[in-house]
């Protein structure tokens, strides 16, 4: 007899559930409902090969197996990159808790409360670390948080700037850096200059300037000249700094910076082979308005009572489109809360005692290695020690490699980057494999006092919110933690039905392995040949991602979808340009597309021309035709989704593909509905060139609260050869273009995730995924069309993984808006679906294969109940004003007062279905007033005296 | 500077807060505090030396480099200990989740709704597996619970076998089986026959026989004659028998067994080298009020919902002291927890396909082994085969220890027991092993059919209810976990301040190497060369509890408190008798003592003689010097507990115990307070000769919500030879004691948890934990004296690590009892101090030293706060009838009701104090009727009908 497959445990209805379920739609088989549902010419013409399914157990003896192929150095590479150490309750209270990492983005920020203080705790570090008074909930890396800044500087310069097209980059930033700056800065016209940052000129063009502090070789230099005269000039400066040597140094902030860049890593998130983990991003009020990514702020509640919220939010239907300068719509939010809660367990003593033991142990090294004889280049240094002149620099790797450690090396310097986990024993063994080298014995040297410049010290205080100085044992520390956690929905109080978002199951076999120190502890640019284990992987997941989008070639570099569409574009713009196609830069891109498409078109410097919808929400074929005949010879590409945003599988999409390719353009296929092809069709089949893959949707990576996420990228064999390069670890085509992420494979150590999800599916279980997608899709959409109009459905009434319930009517007849909708499915114990996407007004569902019945039943029955609710406002039973729709959510707190003036009951509005009373997930405020937040952001923790209520 | 030690994270006040708690207290310093709490004359003379103590990091490191010494067989050992699959989402969501083992034992039901249902799923499991109605909520281990059945039934026989003092062992029972049973049967008298039970007499003056089912070398027999005609002549028969077998074989209950024990690990639990593991005692309505241990009963709370309980609890104060037949007042809730959840997620399909899996490798097993010429001596067999007739059996061991596999050898038999963990390939390997071992090539052999012989497979349907049949994929399962462990109060929530249990920190670092397979994979029977890395933990850690108690040897094999203390009294009897002393069989024991000392004495065969206590509550010196004389030719031992257990270091203790050795006694010591004696004296500086510790007391084993617990025991040289043996691997002295568990080292695995704990802390550490638990308890003394007449204090003025709250008064001033003001502490969100022990209308609060001065604080506000609700009773303010604590705990349910009738309003009821609006934590159920629950007495899973609510 067969064991119990993974497939079994990841897909929710069983074989009797499944009978019921097709009954209720009208067909007599999953056969038929695919049959009837996705169009007969796209279909694969065979089934999806990925190898057989494995159990989970053999899953976990394969990831062992794989696991000890990695070879864990100590490193002390450094660039941006440290060792450090997760605290042992973090670790298992939020990386390892499903609580945590299973929850969604928090657009709904009623129950969402946890994670917004946890991440407003991370924008107060990294606003009093850095000296700046705004900051975001992090970025993706450093290296595109700097670029991020550069394009921010640009559109915001001043206007007598208006013809500076220049950014200048100190050569002490990381390589890393430097090259995902001249990724973004060419295709928008942007000449960046790299020199020595003493011999910069301000007038000479320039709009902005990037340093690194300390820089690469470790120095902390005094830029507080160069600063003030780029400022004189109206000339900008971003700063990458080190997160932990500012707990030490005077932050940037103080000394003149616009901008305030860097990696959170090292504050207790493991290096994991490149990520994920948070960037951010700070800076001046002048520019909170235009900063990218999340901002969380503080608003208030219907009752007057402090909500914490998304101040500033980039979602998909936010991007400014093709004016857009950023098309990031994601952050790495479960790394900002780790990372912000090392702060808060560490508190700013703990910080200091870290960084000082750092500083200390690299005092030792520098010390050490001149009684060696050795030079250091660096006089000034917090962690990074530069030893120059090196006579022969492959004895000290030798000699290094010998005891298991890697240090870095560039011609005849050597340098190494001590970090927290560096022990007494380990600056011996620096120190002996220095010696070792030149044939000389280390011995005992003093290094005392500090090698900061004295004006280069911090004196400022910072860290003095009581969050950041009360929970430092770990039970108080637990406590706060299962708090915050508790006040959020994750999938772990149920279904989060978000169109286009595929909130599925993350499987505790594909996370276990994260944890172990053979996938967390390795730096990125370790020396390829102790990685053996990623590498398998990589190969592994590259060649099973072809296959499931019909490509040939894969880039797992970029770090989100939108990165990921990024990184597409720019391969098609190379393909074009190696061809000598220096004109093609038109995208064609459908109304109804992700506002990502056109702020990433617009980013690689094209040119957006928009194609119409016809009634039934598909692709106007006519215009697209005309448009492209019309644009035949600048088209680059056509940028479209599949199925459709509209959540229907367009029956023309071939004929769409094959006329831009007969107009000389490639076809760029987003995604975000990958859910809906896996096995079933692919991009490849129908037609498109290249695609990004969100594999924290299709491919079963947690969405951890709002990231991390990973968008790879697939190519056929025309544009394999552009796949984005890296500086410091070759990856990517003979020709490829300027690196995308920071770290070579991007956020390797969730790829672990996916990899395990589909080794555990196999091809079969991968396609039966998409079935039963389409299944759960339609199963709601059956029961729930004489509630709720269906927007779009196919040419045989069926829907694709998602549908679109109208809600547009209810304002007129009922006065309710959309948000009255989500924000009551919060009182029946639900997450809402997607909120007027693709169409204002709407709602979009995607329940997943994921789901089993009964869930699915629960939600009908919430739905239905809303619209009784709705119903009774339109026949005048309910109050226009006080009803349960406007003003939910309500709160435990509201309905167990003393004082309840409700035109309603109080178990009316919270036990509105029976479930409800056997449990009950209360949001923790009521709603959230954006228009109030707006007004007034602040974005960093209020003194505790404001905690409790805040006054209009 | 240094780095974060984990004294830091452990200890709750910083030291600031120590400052202003010494100010409350009014000392000036924690020497001066303990100085005038610690009599000075068993002050020790030395720190306490265990070793510098290791970082959090360093700690981890260690615990890889010495689990890296364990070598990880596959195991065919079998002897109730299986290979298994710890489903992930149960491994993450339950076995790492501190939500659940931070849990205590569910005393108040109504804050453990969530562990009560899961354990009564296992009560459900079990009963059905077995086919006898009644079932507890686990028990110790598998030998244990048949020694608990003998005891049982001896004590339960039907008058005319009054003289019937024979127990009958078949042979194929496992080794440590017989062992435990010798170990229990000779000091009550009862005589021990191990035989052939073909040859068994039933009137030969026996009152019941023990049978293994299926044998020890795996036959399935049929044992329906000899049961029924013991049955016949009065004689009851219990059965240990597989849990996983009973899937496809006719269970004991359904062929005449009055008790089935056995061990539920194979259920998706490690063997962690010997547990800890849940083992299952079920029986039939004859036996409902008698059997050992917990049973979870259904009842209703106040409004007639339906809620869960202990219904037969055996808490220490609940022992029928020397009266009992069993001191058990423990459970291995944690692992019960999980094997039933591992029901919950597989189902009856799923474990017929697990069983049928395992049953048709071991049919690949025999026939293979048949066709390379061996002769399998057992016909009928589920999972385990027995191979005779052997030539050489060395060879074999060879072949397979070459492939990394044990067997179980003895003499010419080879035995090999399969389990779910078994793939065709490790069945190639195997017939590779015994093919090698005689020179033979193993071939593919047909392996059809069942070697269960036709009259012994089951028939009967098991595990209908929903419960088993919903959950089946990891979110539905995540989900119901989730739920439940929403329902119940942890350490996550708050301080558990139970006076004698010592609610610490369990910190994640402790936790994290159960996980890793070096640790939890090992059989406990593998041969010892293949354990070094327990081996070396076992070492260290007995030296440093030998250390900490003054003593100088340690047995590690108790699994409870109570069974140290059954060990070691035992281990004096022993000691008595090798010196010919063999009248000496009188027990001293306090009145004040737990109600385990003297159930344990009684069970050693003692004569138990209790010491009076004087007006301050210490043990009479002049009463004890009297009996101490009166018996003095027959003196065994006293048992004392230090401090006392009313929580007072008495000054007379070095009087007493020299006293009890002046008249040839031996001391016992009780170590449920040894939180208060770490470092600062000991047992052995005391004077005693014995002592038990709670390792998941003072030494910070989580207590996985009512188990598991560890109890080894420290000897000083006298008792030293005495220390108990084991049956497969040796253990123990030269004059060793039988064993007194199944697995030679107890729960081997949780002993890494006190391992890290000692490492971590050190001396310096150990000594400050118990210095901070004084500090704390005296902190709420001073706070709450005012409020509270505090019962019992030292000379001093000063409580040790624990106080009395005398609520005696309450009853007739405002008709209040302490379990009112027990109920009405979870409105205020806290669990209830110990209630009514020991003395009855009491509580005992014990803070530890992990509670940081905010919570006990808060713990100090929501005590006085139901001290003026209590005089709002008193002064007539408030309703004798209907009030806030009469009516506590209020439940969500209620207070957001539409109807509200009570005296008081609903914020009174549910926002006592302001912090409850922040957060509040909501019994799920109301008062649980206990009397009602008593009365009908259900211990399996009600119809889901009946589920919702009960109707008196």
């Amino acid at each position: 007899m067969r064991s119990v497959t993974y497939q079994e445990r990841h897909i929710g209805p069983n074989e009797h559930e499944t009978k019921a379920m097709l009954k209720a739609i009208g067909v007599s088989s999953l056969d038929e409902l695919i049959q009837r549902t996705v169009p007969q010419g796209i279909r694969s013409k065979s089934a999806l090969d990925v190898g057989p399914a494995l159990s989970e157990r053999e899953h976990l003896d394969n990831m062992r197996a794989l696991g000890a192929k990695n070879k864990v150095f100590r490193s002390y590479i450094g660039m941006g990159y440290s060792g450090t150490i997760l605290p042992p309750p973090i670790q298992r209270n939020i990386f390892e808790n499903p609580g945590w990492y299973t929850a969604y983005t928090p657009y709904q920020a009623e129950i969402s409360q946890g994670r917004l203080e946890a991440l407003l705790n991370f924008q107060t570090m990294t606003s009093e670390l850095t000296g700046l008074p705004i900051s975001n909930a992090s970025l993706l890396d450093e290296a595109t948080a700097i670029a991020e800044a550069m394009h921010m500087l640009y559109a915001a310069r001043p206007k007598e700037l208006n013809d500076a097209h220049k950014f200048f980059a100190d050569k002490g930033l990381y390589p890393q850096n430097i090259d995902v700056l001249k990724t973004r800065c060419a295709p928008i016209g942007v000449e960046l200059v790299v020199g020595d940052v003493k011999d910069f000129d301000p007038s000479a063009g320039y709009f902005g300037l990037a340093l690194q502090y300390p820089a690469l070789d470790g120095s902390v230099n005094d830029y507080r000249t160069i600063v003030s005269n780029a400022k004189a000039a109206g000339v900008r400066t971003a700063v990458c700094a080190d997160l932990l040597s500012l707990v030490l140094l005077t932050p940037p902030g103080e000394w003149g910076a616009d901008v305030v860049v860097g990696n959170s890593q090292r504050f207790g998130v493991p290096m994991g082979y490149g990520g994920p983990h948070a960037a951010f991003f700070c800076t001046t009020e002048e520019y909170k308005r235009l900063l990218p990514g999340r901002i969380i702020g503080v608003s208030q509640d219907r009752r007057g009572k402090q909500g914490l919220r998304m101040a500033l939010q980039t979602r998909e239907q936010h991007i400014r489109r093709d004016k857009a300068t950023s098309n990031i719509c994601t952050a790495q939010a479960l790394l900002a809360v780790m990372a912000g809660m090392y702060a808060v367990y560490h508190g700013p003593d703990g910080l200091k005692r870290i960084a000082s033991n750092v500083h200390a142990m690299a005092r030792r090294v520098a010390e050490g290695a001149k009684a060696l004889g050795y030079t250091v280049a660096n006089n000034s240094y917090f962690d990074t020690v530069t030893i120059g002149g090196v006579k022969d620099a492959n004895k000290v790797k030798a000699a290094a490699e010998a005891r298991s450690i890697n240090f870095r090396y560039a011609g005849d310097r050597v340098t190494i980057a001590l970090d927290e986990t560096t022990r007494p024993q380990d600056v011996d063994d620096v120190l002996a494999a220095l010696g070792e080298a030149i044939g000389a014995k280390a011995v005992a040297v003093k290094a005392e006092g500090s090698a900061v410049p004295a004006d280069l010290q911090r004196k400022s205080r910072f860290l003095t919110h009581p969050v950041f100085n009360t929970h430092h044992t770990e039970l108080e520390l637990q406590r706060y933690i299962k708090r915050l956690e508790n006040k959020d929905f994750s999938l772990m109080h149920g279904m989060i039905p978000l169109g286009s978002c595929t909130m599925k199951l993350n499987a505790a076999s594909t996370l276990l392995p994260l944890s172990w120190p053979e996938w967390g502890s390795l730096h990125p640019f370790a020396p390829v040949d102790q990685t053996q284990g990623y590498q398998e992987v990589f190969t592994q997941l590259s060649d099973a991602l072809a296959k499931a989008t019909g490509f040939t070639a894969v880039s797992l570099q970029p770090n989100s979808g939108a990165q990921g569409e990024y990184a597409g574009l720019l391969v098609i713009r190379a393909y074009h340009e190696a061809r000598g196609d220096h004109k093609r830069n038109v995208a064609l891109i459908p109304s109804s597309a992700h506002g990502t498409n056109p702020a990433s078109a617009a980013m690689v410097g094209m040119n957006i021309v928009v194609v119409k919808a016809d009634a039934e929400g598909h692709v106007d074929v006519t215009d697209l035709k005309a448009k492209a005949e019309q644009y035949k010879d600048t088209l680059s590409c056509l940028m479209v989704t599949y199925p459709s945003t509209h959540g229907v599988y367009e029956e023309t999409i071939k004929e769409i593909t094959s006329t831009i390719h007969a107009n000389g353009g490639l076809v760029y296929m987003d995604g975000a509905n990958m859910n809906a092809q896996v096995g079933l069709t692919s991009p490849g089949e129908i037609g498109a060139d290249v695609c990004h893959l969100n594999l924290h949707k299709t491919f079963a990576i947690p969405h951890g609260g709002g990231g991390p996420g990973m968008g790879p990228i697939c190519v056929n064999d025309k544009l394999k050869p552009f796949l984005p390069g890296h500086s410091v670890i070759k990856t990517g085509g003979e020709q490829a273009v300027h690196a995308v992420s920071a770290a070579p494979w991007g956020s390797s150590l969730i790829l672990l995730i996916s990899y395990g999800y589909i080794r555990m599916l196999g091809g079969v279980g991968l396609t039966d995924s998409t079935r039963y997608a389409i299944l759960n899709a339609n199963y709601i959409k059956a029961k729930l069309e004489k509630h709720y109009p269906i927007l779009y459905v196919g040419s045989e009434g069926m829907v694709a993984h998602e549908m679109i319930l109208d809600c547009r009517d209810f304002k007129r007849a009922a006065g309710i808006d959309v948000s009255d909708i989500a924000k009551r499915l919060m009182d029946y114990g639900f997450h809402a679906p997607t909120v007027s996407f693709p169409v204002a007004e709407t709602l979009m569902v995607e329940p997943t294969e994921s789901e089993a019945k009964a869930e699915l039943d629960r939600f009908i029955e919430a739905m239905i109940g809303i619209r009784k609710e709705i119903a009774e406002l339109e026949n005048g039973k309910a109050d226009k004003a006080d009803n349960v729709l406007k003003n939910a959510p309500h709160t435990n707190e509201e309905v167990c007062g003393d004082n309840w003036d409700h035109a309603y009951s109080r178990e009316k509005a919270a036990f509105p279905v029976q479930v409800t009373r056997e449990w009950k997930y209360w949001p923790t405020v009521s709603r959230v007033d954006n228009a109030f937040g707006d007004r007034n952001l602040i974005c960093t923790c209020p003194p505790i005296e404001d905690y409790m209520t805040v006054e209009a």
